[in-house]
């Protein structure tokens, strides 16, 4: 069936003691609402909606990145949940099949967990709500059910002590026909103590009319919601556990887990080998047989079979190894493909470039890629030589099997095999170093005296 | 009231199995004795004095770096506590008010404690004592006391069984008169088992003469003293977590909190944003808004607000960072101010500087500050722009706007609006480079053929 | 007594879901083989086989690179333990003396065990076991033992309940008499529901013929066995712990011991620093009073006393560093020996050379080793100031007391006490960077207006 996703974004957060709107923190380099859009993408849903309200111009922004396809609607009041699911109707108004709300301040809910939910809409309920068995119900919503058949949702204040003793608690992820979720929602009233909208008050109003709902369970784990700091630096470590078992059960090799960062995309191959200290951004994904050597730093990289990345390698968003390259220790590269086996091993920065395959970068080699205003390119042809410290200065392209001496500025283009030389021929003072250190030292000695 | 520190710090702590004296083993980038002392800051002290004893010169060298007016008393034999104050007492002859006895080894007194003390003091307790509940108390001394109203202390070895029942034990921290601390100082003897003068015993003697003694309880982890590396170890662990937790609370976002090393006196803004691995040396403060990526290194720094710092940016000591500059990957900065807005993002080092505000340093800048015999400074003005790889020797200045191109040796001042170059023209030779490395592999061949 | 190793490492572990044969997986940057062979080493064994099977051609390679000596004896079926060791009999045909059987994925048997065994063979017994007390014996084979003296091994499924509650159990190391060793192994069967031929039978077989068996006790932890990732992620966390323990304890300071990460082999002396994340891959030392600084990454390299590395070094082997050398951040060293007090301070690569005492090199010194099909050396003599962004272009010789100047390329020696100066005279244009931005500017704005 046809899925819609809506997230509710629009909580301030004050807990977080925060100017950030919370969905806007992060884990595994994510903001918390794109988690719960990467859950809903197993349901390849029709349109997503974010409900923003504080903050909604950043989270908007924030959005956009992610997906340019998700729609943005703002609740520029909070009157509850319902309230805020009934901001998205305009865009999905004429929405045929399922909606799922989701939070954007709980990031842990699975993609097979909404599949559950899907399969139980599909078998004819016409509301599935979450639940879970929680270890200390406290004060959570508890869900009154006969197996599957879900008979209402108690709230704590109004249980009975028979209800209290239910540990079957509410986690609020509704899903729902999109048409009869919006009539539901506006039937919501709002007489209760706190004067706001509840989105739960849709399964008593369905159950009212004699409509069907159904309960999903799902570990407690997976709705985790994150309301301070504290919470989300323990959500933080939680992701990441889960994530290094993840890479680890998939083949890649983590030398010292827990010092390794993933993000929540990060892609790693079967024996691939990631050493102690490595912090993986969005977008990485490393191939098979490849090394991460320590203390490298990686985002929106794809890394080539076999390669070797690090230690201290910095590869920024725009770069691509090729198959069996190496980029060693203290590089940078960004925006650039880098050929099959070509080598880049030593204090270099190359930023909007093409390296050929074979191709061997010497130390200290830079790409003069910005000239103050605007950004040019560098292609290096295949097996060219470029000796340390050449500063090539873009545009510019390099032959195959070209070379360049070390220490050159290359402004022009260097054909197929030529050599470019840039630099001064070297003099040679016999003395002069002592001479000069001598000198030195007599200033040093009468600005000391100077001083005294 | 008047207060003044006397700091215990002669022990050799032949059980940390090292040359260091004790106290000068570090925690939070800190020595130990440091600790005692900045918690003693907020008494206002007018008089600082630290016993020193083993490796006295290397602890009054350390002493001097951190406040160069504590004074030094050297306790040549150490004979114990008792005679340990008593050395402090040339320092303090005349002095007025309350003496607090620290302990060099005993880093988590906190402030709050200190001024209960002096509120004891100030209620007319003649002596202050501070004890802690422990749990498990073994051999401590115990506190026997009425309320606040402290009786005596009995060392373990002599207490009744009732009285090792208690669980009120003895720090060792102690608050008194500073005439009556030495007069009872003076008084205690050395008559028992090891033959030391034991401060504790000032207790007895002035409940002898009929005076009050209070105590004032703290949590037992506060009085943690050090005495093994395996406690330093732990030491250090629960430094980091108070001091993670502390910068939590304050509102900066640390991403991986157990990643980030912490300094006694580190401090970062609200919503500044400290990513993974990141270490913090002493003296250094972020402002609201910035970001520290991972694998930082900073020193004796301040980062203006929305600045961005690395990935792999090492600050040294005398880093000025203005608002929203930006230093990038494989930077290192000393003694340098960073105008607004200005850019050192690749490979650079910038020692001995004044960069201008909107300042554009390319890749592999470096600022040659050194001649082998004295240190020369380098000034940039606002909006000028370093081409990469650029030498500055200084004593040199680049004015406002100027450029200059990349990898140009730069010796002399260039103006405002001026562009400098420095080096050779490139000299293109066709062919050359192919022929060179069949030269190159001909003799590899044949040097391979005479290993042979 | 003569000792001899047989380490059984043919096993191609399944079910560490890799491709990798399990015994080259490594833990404190040793293959798990080079673990037990390590052990071993305090016998001074004579001969050592190393039994492979699953990927043969892969360990052995691995063996060659850790002692030229191991000799390979390649199990081509895997029929049991047994089976294996009788494919080291042509390696140990005429061996006499002792015969020590240990596991390739068990690296945690420590030199005093082994040292024990040896004594109990030197004692007289035939065989020697070494046995455990498991805290969870479940399925293990059970020692049935008088004191020392072993009765029978009894698998878990053939013991009767009163054997069951034995909790001394079998780790399978053994040690007896080579000849007699390979003899028993001939006698062994494989009648059993495996159809396998199990190494332990050999006991039944001594026994049956009047020898004597003895059992060795250990620490169940020294038997642990790897077989899936998850193990040896453990046992990766567990060496760790134990090396930095062992290091702390032979003096050395680690500030941050849970953030440093040793080799099998790391030696670090008293008193010397080491501080928060730092990598030491196999065959470091580090002498007395030196400091490893935060973020350093060292391998194959010997730090002398009170030398500094880092933040940020990164020595790869070879390197050889002289007391009081300095080597900073984003420096790499490789093949190069530096000389007492020497510095290297930012920014460099210094490869296959020798480097003076108290020489000192520029930010963005590079040695250009490689032309691209040969390496060559550079030497640099005592008190030599190589000025910044010095390009060596190897082979290439400076003198003692010489200087370069900033920026130079080098390419011929430079004599005792002279300067080399390899670069442009600086030429400043009044006005040009201005009129240059300008039509940058004028530029860029025609392409967005182009692109609009």
């Amino acid at each position: 069936m046809t899925a819609h996703l809506v997230v509710l974004a629009a909580g301030r957060g004050t807990r977080m003691e925060s100017d950030l709107p919370k969905v806007l923190h992060e884990i595994g380099h994510a903001p918390l609402f794109a988690h719960a859009l990467a859950a809903g993408r197993s349901l390849s849903p029709e349109r997503s909606v974010l409900v923003a309200g504080h903050g909604a111009e950043l989270v908007r922004a924030a959005a956009a990145e992610i997906d340019p396809e998700i729609e943005i609607a703002v609740q520029h009041e909070q009157l509850g949940t319902a309230h805020a699911v009934a901001q998205a109707r305009p865009f999905l108004a004429d929405a045929e099949g399922d909606v799922f709300i989701l939070y954007g301040d709980t990031p842990f809910i699975s993609s097979g967990t909404l599949d559950e939910m899907a399969q139980k809409r599909a078998e004819g309920a016409s509301i599935v709500v979450l639940g879970f068995e929680a270890e200390t119900p406290g004060r959570y919503g508890r869900l009154v059910a006969r197996g599957d058949s879900l008979e209402r949702i108690v709230e704590y204040k109004d249980a009975t002590p028979e209800e209290r003793d239910i540990t079957l608690c509410n986690s609020g992820v509704i899903a729902a026909d999109a048409a009869l979720l919006f009539e539901l929602v506006e039937a919501v009233g709002n007489d209760n103590a706190s004067g706001e909208y509840y989105l739960t008050d849709i399964v008593a109003i369905a159950r009212a009319r004699g409509l069907d709902a159904a309960v999903v369970r799902c570990a407690e784990r997976e709705t985790l919601g994150i309301n301070t700091r504290g919470e989300l630096v323990r959500a933080e470590a939680l992701f990441q556990e889960e994530a290094r078992a993840r890479a680890a059960q998939d083949g890649a090799i983590l030398l010292a887990p827990h010092t390794v960062h993933l993000a929540f995309d990060t892609v790693i191959g079967r024996d691939a080998v990631v050493e102690q200290m490595v912090v993986f951004g969005p977008g990485v994904s490393v191939e098979s047989g490849a090394r991460i050597r320590a203390f490298s730093h990686l985002e929106g990289a794809h890394v080539g079979a076999r390669a070797v990345v690090g230690p201290y390698a910095r590869l920024r968003p725009g770069t691509e190894l090729g198959n069996d390259a190496k980029i060693g220790n203290f590089v940078e590269i960004k925006e650039a493909a880098i050929g099959e086996g070509a080598k880049v091993n030593h204090l270099s920065y190359v930023g909007d470039a093409e390296i050929g395959n074979a191709a061997n970068l010497g130390a200290g080699t830079v790409t003069c890629n910005y000239d103050g205003v605007l950004k040019h390119r560098t292609s290096i042809g295949a097996r060219a030589f470029i000796g340390s410290s050449t500063m090539l200065v873009a545009p510019v392209a390099i032959g195959a099997d070209a070379m360049t001496a070390s220490g050159s500025v290359i402004t022009t283009d260097v054909p197929d095999g030529a050599l470019a030389i840039g630099r001064a021929r070297q003099v040679t003072k016999p003395g002069l170093a002592r001479r000069l250190v001598d000198k030195l030292k007599a200033a040093k000695a009468a600005r000391n005296k100077d001083d005294a």
